[in-house]
Protein backbone atom coordinates (compact mmCIF):
# COMPACT_ATOMS: atom_id res chain seq x y z
CA UNK A 1 0.00 0.00 0.00
CA UNK A 2 0.96 3.81 -0.29
CA UNK A 3 3.08 5.25 2.13
CA UNK A 4 2.17 8.29 4.08
CA UNK A 5 4.49 11.55 5.04
CA UNK A 6 3.63 13.05 8.67
CA UNK A 7 5.74 15.81 9.98
CA UNK A 8 6.20 16.54 13.34
CA UNK A 9 4.00 19.49 14.59
CA UNK A 10 6.22 20.04 17.62
CA UNK A 11 7.92 18.49 20.39
CA UNK A 12 7.30 16.86 23.63
CA UNK A 13 9.34 17.80 26.90
CA UNK A 14 9.36 15.61 29.45
CA UNK A 15 11.77 14.17 32.32
CA UNK A 16 12.70 10.97 30.49
CA UNK A 17 16.01 11.01 28.40
CA UNK A 18 16.24 7.47 28.99
CA UNK A 19 13.96 4.27 27.52
CA UNK A 20 14.59 2.52 30.41
CA UNK A 21 13.11 3.34 33.98
CA UNK A 22 10.64 5.51 32.88
CA UNK A 23 6.52 5.36 33.36
CA UNK A 24 5.25 3.21 30.97
CA UNK A 25 1.54 4.74 31.05
CA UNK A 26 0.50 8.38 32.37
CA UNK A 27 -0.97 6.71 35.07
CA UNK A 28 2.02 5.90 36.12
CA UNK A 29 3.54 9.34 35.68
CA UNK A 30 0.96 11.11 37.29
CA UNK A 31 2.12 14.94 38.71
CA UNK A 32 5.07 14.11 36.24
CA UNK A 33 5.38 18.01 34.68
CA UNK A 34 5.86 18.32 31.01
CA UNK A 35 5.67 21.07 27.96
CA UNK A 36 5.14 21.40 24.05
CA UNK A 37 6.60 23.15 21.98
CA UNK A 38 4.33 23.89 18.87
CA UNK A 39 5.68 24.81 15.80
CA UNK A 40 4.95 28.51 16.16
CA UNK A 41 2.91 29.07 13.14
CA UNK A 42 0.28 26.41 14.10
CA UNK A 43 0.08 28.22 17.85
CA UNK A 44 -3.33 29.81 16.21
CA UNK A 45 -4.87 26.44 16.25
CA UNK A 46 -4.63 26.48 20.01
CA UNK A 47 -7.61 28.43 20.82
CA UNK A 48 -10.42 27.40 23.00
CA UNK A 49 -8.04 24.23 23.83
CA UNK A 50 -7.36 26.09 27.40
CA UNK A 51 -11.22 25.19 28.00
CA UNK A 52 -10.25 21.34 27.89
CA UNK A 53 -9.01 19.77 31.10
CA UNK A 54 -7.66 16.87 29.35
CA UNK A 55 -5.51 16.62 25.82
CA UNK A 56 -4.86 13.55 23.61
CA UNK A 57 -1.09 13.73 22.30
CA UNK A 58 -0.39 11.66 19.19
CA UNK A 59 3.52 11.43 18.93
CA UNK A 60 6.23 9.51 17.19
CA UNK A 61 7.20 6.82 19.08
CA UNK A 62 10.84 8.10 18.04
CA UNK A 63 13.60 5.81 19.91
CA UNK A 64 11.74 2.16 18.44
CA UNK A 65 12.67 0.54 15.48
CA UNK A 66 11.37 -2.31 13.66
CA UNK A 67 8.68 -4.84 15.37
CA UNK A 68 7.43 -7.94 16.38
CA UNK A 69 4.22 -9.29 16.34
CA UNK A 70 4.32 -11.04 19.70
CA UNK A 71 5.86 -8.85 22.24
CA UNK A 72 5.86 -9.63 26.65
CA UNK A 73 4.42 -6.79 27.59
CA UNK A 74 5.81 -4.63 30.69
CA UNK A 75 2.74 -5.60 32.95
CA UNK A 76 3.11 -9.64 32.01
CA UNK A 77 5.10 -12.49 31.78
CA UNK A 78 3.65 -13.74 28.84
CA UNK A 79 3.94 -13.29 25.50
CA UNK A 80 0.52 -11.38 23.81
CA UNK A 81 -0.12 -10.22 20.68
CA UNK A 82 1.57 -6.30 19.68
CA UNK A 83 -2.01 -5.28 18.59
CA UNK A 84 -3.64 -6.25 22.09
CA UNK A 85 -0.52 -4.43 23.77
CA UNK A 86 0.70 -0.54 23.93
CA UNK A 87 4.45 -1.60 23.10
CA UNK A 88 6.19 0.61 21.12
CA UNK A 89 7.76 -0.83 18.55
CA UNK A 90 4.83 -1.19 16.54
CA UNK A 91 4.49 -0.90 12.29
CA UNK A 92 3.35 2.62 12.52
CA UNK A 93 5.06 3.40 15.72
CA UNK A 94 2.52 6.14 16.53
CA UNK A 95 2.11 6.36 20.33
CA UNK A 96 -1.11 7.78 22.43
CA UNK A 97 -1.20 9.38 25.68
CA UNK A 98 -4.00 11.30 27.48
CA UNK A 99 -2.51 13.91 29.50
CA UNK A 100 -3.45 16.84 31.74
CA UNK A 101 -3.49 20.21 30.24
CA UNK A 102 -2.73 22.86 32.49
CA UNK A 103 -1.74 25.94 30.82
CA UNK A 104 -1.54 27.38 26.94
CA UNK A 105 1.04 30.29 26.59
CA UNK A 106 1.23 31.32 23.41
CA UNK A 107 2.85 28.39 21.45
CA UNK A 108 3.67 26.35 24.36
CA UNK A 109 1.65 23.98 26.36
CA UNK A 110 2.16 23.24 29.81
CA UNK A 111 0.91 19.74 30.88
CA UNK A 112 0.88 16.99 33.46
CA UNK A 113 1.17 12.81 34.32
CA UNK A 114 3.71 13.31 31.00
CA UNK A 115 4.52 9.56 29.90
CA UNK A 116 7.16 9.92 27.08
CA UNK A 117 10.66 10.34 25.82
CA UNK A 118 12.06 13.79 26.08
CA UNK A 119 12.07 15.34 22.46
CA UNK A 120 9.36 13.14 21.45
CA UNK A 121 8.05 14.37 17.87
CA UNK A 122 4.34 15.62 18.25
CA UNK A 123 1.89 14.43 15.21
CA UNK A 124 -1.43 15.98 16.78
CA UNK A 125 -3.13 16.91 19.39
CA UNK A 126 -6.79 16.41 20.19
CA UNK A 127 -9.21 17.77 22.67
CA UNK A 128 -10.35 14.62 25.22
CA UNK A 129 -13.98 14.39 25.47
CA UNK A 130 -15.08 11.56 27.50
CA UNK A 131 -18.43 11.09 24.99
CA UNK A 132 -16.60 10.36 22.35
CA UNK A 133 -13.18 8.46 23.73
CA UNK A 134 -14.45 6.68 27.05
CA UNK A 135 -17.17 4.07 26.64
CA UNK A 136 -18.20 3.21 30.05
CA UNK A 137 -20.85 -0.57 28.65
CA UNK A 138 -19.76 -3.52 28.98
CA UNK A 139 -16.19 -3.00 28.62
CA UNK A 140 -13.48 -5.89 28.77
CA UNK A 141 -10.13 -5.45 28.86
CA UNK A 142 -8.19 -8.82 28.52
CA UNK A 143 -4.88 -10.04 29.56
CA UNK A 144 -4.87 -6.39 31.39
CA UNK A 145 -8.16 -6.40 33.44
CA UNK A 146 -5.78 -7.44 36.26
CA UNK A 147 -2.71 -6.37 34.93
CA UNK A 148 -3.70 -2.67 34.08
CA UNK A 149 -3.11 -1.19 37.55
CA UNK A 150 0.51 -2.35 37.48
CA UNK A 151 1.22 0.35 34.94
CA UNK A 152 0.76 2.52 38.53
CA UNK A 153 4.17 1.41 39.61
CA UNK A 154 6.16 -0.74 37.32
CA UNK A 155 8.58 1.42 35.29
CA UNK A 156 10.07 0.40 31.73
CA UNK A 157 13.18 -1.70 31.09
CA UNK A 158 15.38 -2.31 28.29
CA UNK A 159 13.28 -5.01 26.30
CA UNK A 160 11.87 -2.78 23.70
CA UNK A 161 15.33 -0.68 23.29
CA UNK A 162 16.89 -3.90 21.71
CA UNK A 163 15.72 -4.73 18.54
CA UNK A 164 16.17 -7.99 18.51
CA UNK A 165 12.92 -9.03 21.09
CA UNK B 1 11.69 19.41 11.25
CA UNK B 2 12.30 15.88 9.58
CA UNK B 3 9.31 14.13 7.81
CA UNK B 4 7.94 10.76 9.05
CA UNK B 5 6.89 8.03 7.13
CA UNK B 6 4.06 5.08 7.41
CA UNK B 7 2.45 2.53 5.61
CA UNK B 8 -1.52 1.18 5.82
CA UNK B 9 -1.37 -1.46 7.91
CA UNK B 10 -4.98 -2.03 6.85
CA UNK B 11 -8.39 -1.05 5.34
CA UNK B 12 -11.63 -0.11 7.45
CA UNK B 13 -15.26 -0.66 5.90
CA UNK B 14 -17.73 1.10 6.79
CA UNK B 15 -21.04 1.78 5.21
CA UNK B 16 -19.90 5.74 4.46
CA UNK B 17 -18.97 6.27 0.71
CA UNK B 18 -19.52 9.56 0.90
CA UNK B 19 -18.41 12.54 3.26
CA UNK B 20 -21.28 14.19 3.66
CA UNK B 21 -24.38 12.85 5.55
CA UNK B 22 -21.62 10.64 8.06
CA UNK B 23 -22.09 10.04 11.95
CA UNK B 24 -19.23 12.37 13.04
CA UNK B 25 -18.08 10.52 16.15
CA UNK B 26 -18.66 6.64 17.27
CA UNK B 27 -21.28 8.33 19.75
CA UNK B 28 -22.92 9.03 16.55
CA UNK B 29 -22.60 5.31 15.22
CA UNK B 30 -24.24 3.20 17.48
CA UNK B 31 -24.60 0.10 15.89
CA UNK B 32 -23.01 0.86 12.56
CA UNK B 33 -21.81 -2.51 11.57
CA UNK B 34 -17.64 -2.30 10.18
CA UNK B 35 -15.05 -4.61 9.96
CA UNK B 36 -10.77 -4.25 9.35
CA UNK B 37 -8.82 -6.34 6.67
CA UNK B 38 -5.54 -6.68 8.14
CA UNK B 39 -2.69 -6.91 5.92
CA UNK B 40 -2.74 -10.76 5.95
CA UNK B 41 0.99 -10.90 7.56
CA UNK B 42 0.52 -8.80 10.35
CA UNK B 43 -2.13 -11.30 11.67
CA UNK B 44 -0.69 -12.74 14.15
CA UNK B 45 -0.07 -9.42 15.77
CA UNK B 46 -4.24 -9.81 16.48
CA UNK B 47 -4.14 -12.59 19.38
CA UNK B 48 -4.90 -12.00 22.63
CA UNK B 49 -7.22 -8.82 21.46
CA UNK B 50 -10.94 -10.19 21.15
CA UNK B 51 -10.21 -10.33 25.30
CA UNK B 52 -11.04 -6.43 24.60
CA UNK B 53 -14.48 -5.20 24.29
CA UNK B 54 -12.95 -1.70 22.86
CA UNK B 55 -10.57 -1.12 20.84
CA UNK B 56 -8.62 2.03 19.63
CA UNK B 57 -8.33 3.05 15.79
CA UNK B 58 -5.80 5.23 14.52
CA UNK B 59 -6.12 5.94 10.78
CA UNK B 60 -5.69 8.53 7.87
CA UNK B 61 -8.40 10.84 7.05
CA UNK B 62 -7.84 10.20 3.26
CA UNK B 63 -9.79 12.14 1.87
CA UNK B 64 -8.72 15.32 3.87
CA UNK B 65 -6.41 17.67 1.96
CA UNK B 66 -4.75 21.10 3.74
CA UNK B 67 -5.91 22.63 6.94
CA UNK B 68 -7.10 26.15 8.46
CA UNK B 69 -5.80 26.49 11.93
CA UNK B 70 -9.59 28.15 13.10
CA UNK B 71 -12.68 25.72 11.90
CA UNK B 72 -16.63 26.07 12.16
CA UNK B 73 -16.98 22.53 13.88
CA UNK B 74 -19.69 20.29 12.89
CA UNK B 75 -20.90 20.73 17.09
CA UNK B 76 -20.94 24.57 16.96
CA UNK B 77 -21.67 27.86 15.37
CA UNK B 78 -18.59 29.52 15.90
CA UNK B 79 -15.05 29.39 14.46
CA UNK B 80 -12.77 27.58 17.48
CA UNK B 81 -9.02 27.19 16.99
CA UNK B 82 -8.09 23.76 15.21
CA UNK B 83 -6.45 21.51 17.68
CA UNK B 84 -9.68 21.81 20.14
CA UNK B 85 -11.93 20.38 17.45
CA UNK B 86 -11.94 16.77 16.04
CA UNK B 87 -11.81 18.22 12.24
CA UNK B 88 -10.24 16.10 10.15
CA UNK B 89 -8.26 18.24 7.88
CA UNK B 90 -5.31 18.80 9.95
CA UNK B 91 -1.65 19.00 9.49
CA UNK B 92 -1.19 15.32 10.30
CA UNK B 93 -5.00 14.42 9.34
CA UNK B 94 -4.54 11.01 11.85
CA UNK B 95 -8.25 10.24 13.56
CA UNK B 96 -9.08 8.37 16.25
CA UNK B 97 -11.96 6.41 16.87
CA UNK B 98 -12.69 4.23 19.80
CA UNK B 99 -15.22 1.29 18.49
CA UNK B 100 -16.70 -1.76 19.71
CA UNK B 101 -14.79 -5.38 18.66
CA UNK B 102 -17.41 -7.95 17.97
CA UNK B 103 -14.91 -10.76 16.57
CA UNK B 104 -11.58 -11.27 15.09
CA UNK B 105 -11.33 -14.30 12.18
CA UNK B 106 -7.89 -14.60 11.09
CA UNK B 107 -7.12 -10.89 9.75
CA UNK B 108 -10.74 -9.39 9.86
CA UNK B 109 -12.06 -7.78 12.63
CA UNK B 110 -15.39 -7.02 13.27
CA UNK B 111 -16.57 -3.94 14.60
CA UNK B 112 -19.27 -1.78 15.79
CA UNK B 113 -20.14 2.19 16.66
CA UNK B 114 -17.80 2.49 12.87
CA UNK B 115 -18.05 6.84 12.14
CA UNK B 116 -15.72 6.62 9.40
CA UNK B 117 -15.52 6.61 5.51
CA UNK B 118 -15.06 3.55 3.48
CA UNK B 119 -11.84 2.69 2.34
CA UNK B 120 -10.16 4.26 5.16
CA UNK B 121 -6.67 3.28 5.55
CA UNK B 122 -5.75 2.30 9.12
CA UNK B 123 -2.64 2.76 10.69
CA UNK B 124 -2.68 1.18 14.29
CA UNK B 125 -5.15 -0.86 16.26
CA UNK B 126 -4.29 -0.25 20.09
CA UNK B 127 -6.74 -2.24 23.05
CA UNK B 128 -8.67 0.36 24.72
CA UNK B 129 -7.89 0.60 28.68
CA UNK B 130 -9.67 3.13 30.89
CA UNK B 131 -6.97 3.41 33.33
CA UNK B 132 -4.60 4.39 30.81
CA UNK B 133 -7.31 6.22 28.34
CA UNK B 134 -10.39 7.66 30.16
CA UNK B 135 -9.52 10.18 33.11
CA UNK B 136 -12.28 10.82 35.31
CA UNK B 137 -11.44 13.27 37.71
CA UNK B 138 -11.85 16.94 36.94
CA UNK B 139 -12.68 16.80 33.62
CA UNK B 140 -13.73 19.90 31.80
CA UNK B 141 -14.54 19.95 28.06
CA UNK B 142 -14.51 23.63 26.96
CA UNK B 143 -16.62 24.37 24.13
CA UNK B 144 -18.03 20.87 23.71
CA UNK B 145 -19.36 20.33 27.13
CA UNK B 146 -22.52 21.55 26.13
CA UNK B 147 -22.26 20.81 22.69
CA UNK B 148 -20.48 17.24 22.55
CA UNK B 149 -24.07 15.33 22.70
CA UNK B 150 -25.10 16.75 19.59
CA UNK B 151 -22.84 14.08 18.43
CA UNK B 152 -25.35 11.39 18.69
CA UNK B 153 -27.53 13.20 15.97
CA UNK B 154 -25.66 15.25 13.91
CA UNK B 155 -24.26 14.28 10.58
CA UNK B 156 -21.56 15.65 8.59
CA UNK B 157 -22.31 18.30 5.79
CA UNK B 158 -20.06 19.34 3.16
CA UNK B 159 -17.61 21.78 5.23
CA UNK B 160 -14.57 20.03 5.27
CA UNK B 161 -15.42 18.38 1.97
CA UNK B 162 -14.15 22.09 0.44
CA UNK B 163 -10.43 22.93 0.41
CA UNK B 164 -11.36 26.59 0.89
CA UNK B 165 -13.08 26.94 4.18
Amino acid sequence: MDTILFRPIGVIHSPFAEREGMPIQPSGAKGTVGKICLEPDLAEGLQDLDGFSHIILLYQFHASCGYNLQVKPFMDTVARGLFATRAPRRPNPIGLSVVRLTAVEGDVLHILDVDVLDQTPLLDIKPYVPRFDAPSDGVRCGWLEENAEKSEHIRSDDRFVKEDI
